[in-house]
C-alpha cells in the first residue's frame, strides 16, 4: 500500500506510532498531523511522525487519501462530519478509538458518497501519553480490529485491511457491538478493577505493594478523561461485564467463606490454565 | 553479618534467590537445601544457589546457624515445629511465607528456649516457580516485613533483620494482624481479582486482549496450591478486602449507571494520582 497524502488528527501515542511506522515502512509519501496542542505537534515532527503541522482542521483533511482518526473516542463522530465534507473524492477515513458500536452507527448514511469511513482499534497502546511515546514498531504483531457495517463498500474495506496491515498488525473483521462486548471484557472491565484495586490504599500503604500489584494496577495510570469517555461510550456492555465479574468473584469468595480448599483451587487453576494459554498466545504473536 | 551454616528449606524461586544472594554477598559460609524434590534441589545446586543437598530434614537443620523456611506458607509451622528440637542452641529461624498472623501465633511459646523464630516476608517474587528463576539481585532495594511478638526476644529480631538487610534487602517491622490486612490488599484480594478477570474469557477471546490485560492479569500464572494456601491462612482480612473492593467497584459502577462523568472521571482521576505515587515511590527504590 502506497498512500499519496495521510493525515493523521490527534498525534498522541497512538497517532504519532502511525507516523512513524507509515514513514519507516515507506507506507506515506507524506503525513500531515493535525492536533490542538502545539507542543505535541511539534514533539510529532521533531520525531519524524508528521512532515507538516496542521492547526487548521479543513486544509489538513483537504489533501488526504488516508485520513486516520487518533483522538478521544467520544469525539470522533464529530470530527468525522466535519472532515468528511472538505475530503477529496475517494478519500478513506478511519480511526483508532477503543469503542466502535456508537461511533459507527453515528456514522452510518451521514457521510458523502465519494467518501468512506472503516471503523478499526488497533489492540495495542499503553498508560502513558503524549508522541514522545510513540514508536515505530508499535503496532508490530499485534491486532487491528475492523469494524464495518452494512454500510462499508468492499473497497474501503480492503484499504483499512491494508492500511493497518502495511503498518504491521494483523487485523479481524468484527461485528462493531460484538468487538464492544468483547473489549468491555478484556480491557474496560480491567482497567475499573484496576483503579477499585488502588482506591483500597493509602499513600502509606504503597511502600507494602510488590510487583505483582504494579502489574494488576498498571492500566489505572491511564488518562482519566480518556478512559471516562471510552466507558460512557461502551455503557451498557461494561455495566454487563461487572455483572459478570461480580458473580465471578462471589465464586470465589464463596469457596474461601467456605475454607473449601478444593473449590478455591479449582478456580484458581480453571484461571492459571487460560493465563497462560495467553501467555503462549503472546509468545506467539510477539 | 556472617552465618556459618545457613539452611534453606524450599529451594524454588524465593529459597533459591535467598542462597544465590547469601553467596554473592558473603553472608553465609555454607548454604544447605532441604527439599521434597530431587530435580529443584539439583538445579539449586547446579546453580550454585547452595552447597549440599539434603533429603533428610532433622539432619540439615542441625548443623544450622539460621533456617529460613520457603515452603508453602501453610506447611510452615509444622515445620519449624518438628526441626526446632533439632536445632543447636542459639539457632534463628524465620521464613518467607505471604501471610504472618496464623502463623506466628501458632508458634508462641511452643519453641525450644534457646532456639527463636521470627516471622518475615520479602515483599519480592513472580508468577514464576522454581529455583530456575532464582535470582541473587532478587532481593535489592525491595522491602522485607519482620513480624515479631511479645514473644520475641530483641537479639534474634536483630539478628533477623541483619539477615535480609544483608541479602540486600530494606526492613520495617510490622504487627503480624497489621501485616496480613494490609496485605490482603496490597496482594490477595488483587490475586483473586486477576484470576476473576481472568474467568471472563474464553480461549477464543484471548486473541483479543491486549498488553493491559495481560499486566493486569499477570499473577494469575501463579501456582494455585500456593494461593489457595495463602488465601485459606489469610480468610478473614481477604474476605474484608473482597468486601471493601465491592464497595469501591459500586461506586464506579453506580457513575456509570447514571452517566455520571463528572463522578466517574474524578473516581479514575483519584486512583491515577495514587498509582502515580506508586510508580514515583517504586523508581526511587528500584
Amino acid at each position: 500500500m502506497s498512500i499519496q497524502t495521510l493525515t493523521i488528527v490527534g498525534v498522541g501515542l497512538i497517532g504519532g506510532s502511525i507516523g512513524l511506522a507509515a514513514k519507516k515502512r515507506g507506507v506515506a509519501k507524506r503525513v500531515l498531523g493535525v492536533g490542538r496542542r502545539q507542543a505535541s505537534l511539534q514533539q510529532a515532527l521533531a520525531r519524524g511522525a508528521i512532515d507538516e503541522v496542521f492547526v487548521d482542521f479543513p486544509e489538513a483533511v483537504k489533501r488526504a487519501d488516508v485520513v486516520v482518526f487518533c483522538t478521544p473516542v467520544d469525539m470522533i463522530a464529530e470530527q468525522i462530519l466535519a472532515a468528511a465534507p472538505q475530503c477529496k473524492a475517494g478519500a478513506l477515513l478511519t480511526d483508532a478509538g477503543s469503542t466502535k458500536a456508537a461511533l459507527v452507527r453515528s456514522l452510518d448514511g451521514r457521510l458523502p458518497a465519494d467518501v468512506s469511513f472503516v471503523g478499526s482499534h488497533p489492540l495495542a497502546g499503553s498508560e502513558k501519553r503524549g508522541p514522545e511515546h510513540a514508536d515505530a514498531n508499535l503496532f508490530d504483531g499485534k491486532l487491528t480490529v475492523i469494524t464495518p457495517t452494512a454500510d462499508t463498500n468492499a473497497d474501503a474495506l480492503d484499504r483499512t485491511s491494508a492500511f493497518w496491515k502495511a503498518l504491521g498488525s494483523e487485523v479481524r473483521i468484527m461485528d462493531p457491538e460484538e468487538h464492544d462486548r468483547v473489549l468491555a471484557l478484556t480491557s474496560h472491565v480491567p482497567h475499573l478493577v484496576a483503579a477499585a484495586l488502588v482506591s483500597l490504599l493509602t499513600s502509606e500503604l504503597l511502600p507494602l505493594t510488590a510487583t505483582g500489584f504494579r502489574d494488576t494496577t498498571r492500566v489505572a495510570a491511564g488518562d482519566p478523561a480518556l478512559w471516562t469517555g471510552i466507558l460512557l461510550q461502551n455503557r451498557q456492555p461494561v455495566l454487563a461485564g461487572l455483572q459478570l465479574l461480580g458473580e465471578s468473584l462471589d465464586r470465589f469468595r464463596g469457596a474461601l467463606t467456605r475454607s473449601d480448599r478444593v473449590a478455591l483451587n479449582r478456580l484458581l487453576a480453571e484461571s492459571k490454565l487460560l493465563r497462560d494459554a495467553l501467555e503462549k498466545n503472546s509468545s506467539r504473536r510477539a
